[in-house]
């Protein structure tokens, strides 16, 4: 590692002591950004994510104009799906949309395997530069098996998921066999993201909320537990975030991850007090707060830091990402209020 | 009240002994009835809201078809916001579409005052039809002010309510203003409803669950506490329902109602116990179970019901409502499951 290079982030996954909170914002590369828009009007949303030097630019982006002290791949939760053979293309202002969406056990047969080498070269190539020109850690990810099959059989996104848990309780063994290909993916997908020097990876479960805990337990839990388990040799920090997932955290808590992601329904000290969550804790502002006049948005990431500081384990960061209405001078002033005020005087806090 | 009258559902919300456990289903009159798509193809969703005799039948459809408990008048939380002066049309397969979203004090200034005599005299119309034919209690309802401002400020439905966050954090007077011009139309709009013979409303706060708890505290819970507090003295009994919502329950237990609608997020059980909730509590089986094989959907209702059943005032429901791709047979099923289940041998059920 080099002399220069910022590990706040990762000694924070780990619960060792940090000079300050380390802090990244999810979608903190995006169309807020000028520089973004400007990318994005040259390049559809795939060619950002296929040329691995306008990946490796958008992924920078952030990391020099907010201040981070992580970069976050970009790239979005469906694209290994492709080369599995899921027909997916991201429709502006809708997300995600599939038109072959899985019905039955044929159709989750015939899902192909994930080759990193040759199905998504561009993804590993731009990890590569980024490992080699970040001086913060960069945060591979990937798609949880759940939220990538609610696209996969709803067709896109949904409010309901009546379809994907219809599959859950009419078809388990098929709904089972749909988890464990997607595990393998993911697995395969991160493990290659490490390889190529991610240094943490994150694992968005974004519509998991939607599930109540006891089908968490019977249809989830046991897939999200294997793909943990398996990473735990690569030695980085695993992070798991979903929405709206208070009524989850007891379980997630079980699971061999380093660092919980909150949205920002459950309060960090709830997390820690009423779920009995003992792993690092990552989040959690209200996100609509970036729209707030300046003085309430930091009275209320204050309040978030003074939470979030009670424990050793602590980054900040949005309940969920960062949207386009948001502007790029309010996310710089957020990164050095939550630089300046958890910064102690020198000592190290917990 | 007729000796023939069904009151199990309003003993239960008052938490008194009953024979058997009263059921009854949000969006229990809708389009998985072919006798519903029957009468839609004759009139537009808002005629069948605004001709009391259509109104009345759509509303019994499902007491005599399913066997329920209660009926629930048929509309739409978005009714009484047309006479206040907001342009929203209902479209199919997205929802209430409004054209002059709200946008600031000016805006809300301009709403005017609900007067159910002269504006929507087709709704109490249809109750009194109704008080007068049903042998089971008529639930009225209405919109709750977030969830209602929600839409009158997104222009429809959303994902995010950042809009709507962005009202409460930037111009809480604004905020404030809409709030109580709301709660005033939804406490008369209830009023009139209890007077035509209602015998139960419910609040929909669909939405809320969007909300943080501190956030809820500052901006919403006065005005919830203002309108259930208002309707005290009319008797009947107040249920306030919302979906996502566990990490709001303390402060809703602090609200003078008398029922709470949970989703089917939190367990019954975790609501009495880990929230401390008191009020007698409706719901919560997940609604996607309506798709699961009958053994499933049973086994999980029952879990429901031995929940439900553990302390007195329980009433039986869905968590969400039903959806047009369940059956009739299905929800006949379960009604009658509920109620054989519930039924102890002649002994009053707690």
């Amino acid at each position: 590692m080099k002399s220069s290079f910022n590990d706040t982030f990762l000694r924070a996954c780990r619960k060792e002591p940090t000079p300050y909170v380390p802090v990244w914002y999810m979608r903190q590369a995006g169309r807020y950004q000028p520089e973004y828009r400007k990318i994005r009007e040259k390049y559809s949303f795939f060619e950002m994510n296929y040329i691995p030097e306008v990946c490796a630019e958008v992924t920078k982006l952030p990391v020099d104009q907010l201040g981070v002290d992580a970069a976050i791949l970009f790239a979005d939760i469906v694209t290994p799906l492709k080369p599995i053979g899921v027909d997916v293309e991201i429709r502006s202002g809708i997300g995600p949309v599939i038109d072959n969406p899985i019905r039955n056990t044929a159709d989750v047969r015939r899902l192909g395997e994930l080759d990193p080498v040759s199905d998504i070269p561009f993804i590993t190539d731009a990890v590569k530069i980024l490992a080699n020109e970040l001086r913060v850690p960069l945060i591979g990810f990937a798609g949880a098996p759940f939220t990538l099959a609610s696209y996969m059989i709803e067709g896109g996104p949904s409010k309901n998921y009546y379809k994907t848990k219809a599959m859950m309780f009419t078809a388990p063994e098929t709904w089972a066999l749909l988890m464990e290909k997607l595990a393998d993916m993911t697995i395969t997908y991160l493990r290659a993201q490490i390889a190529a020097g991610a240094k943490a990876v994150q694992v968005f479960d974004s519509w998991v909320g939607a599930v109540s805990e006891a089908d968490y337990r019977e249809f989830i839990f046991p897939t999200m537990h294997r793909i943990f388990s398996s990473l735990k040799d690569t030695g980085v920090p695993l992070i798991y975030f979903g929405v709206g997932t208070g009524h989850l955290l007891r379980s997630f808590n079980e699971l061999p991850v380093d660092v919980l992601g909150l949205d920002w329904r459950v309060t960090i000290t709830q997390a820690r007090t009423e779920y009995g969550v003992d792993k690092a804790l990552q989040g959690n502002l209200e996100p609509a707060l970036l729209l707030a006049p300046w003085e309430t948005l930091e009275k209320k990431a204050k309040q978030v830091l003074d939470e979030g500081t009670e424990q050793p384990g602590y980054i900040f960061n949005l309940g969920h990402g960062i949207f386009p209405q948001c502007s790029v001078e309010t996310m710089q002033k957020l990164t050095a209020l939550v630089h300046s005020y958890s910064r102690k005087n020198g000592e190290m806090i917990v």
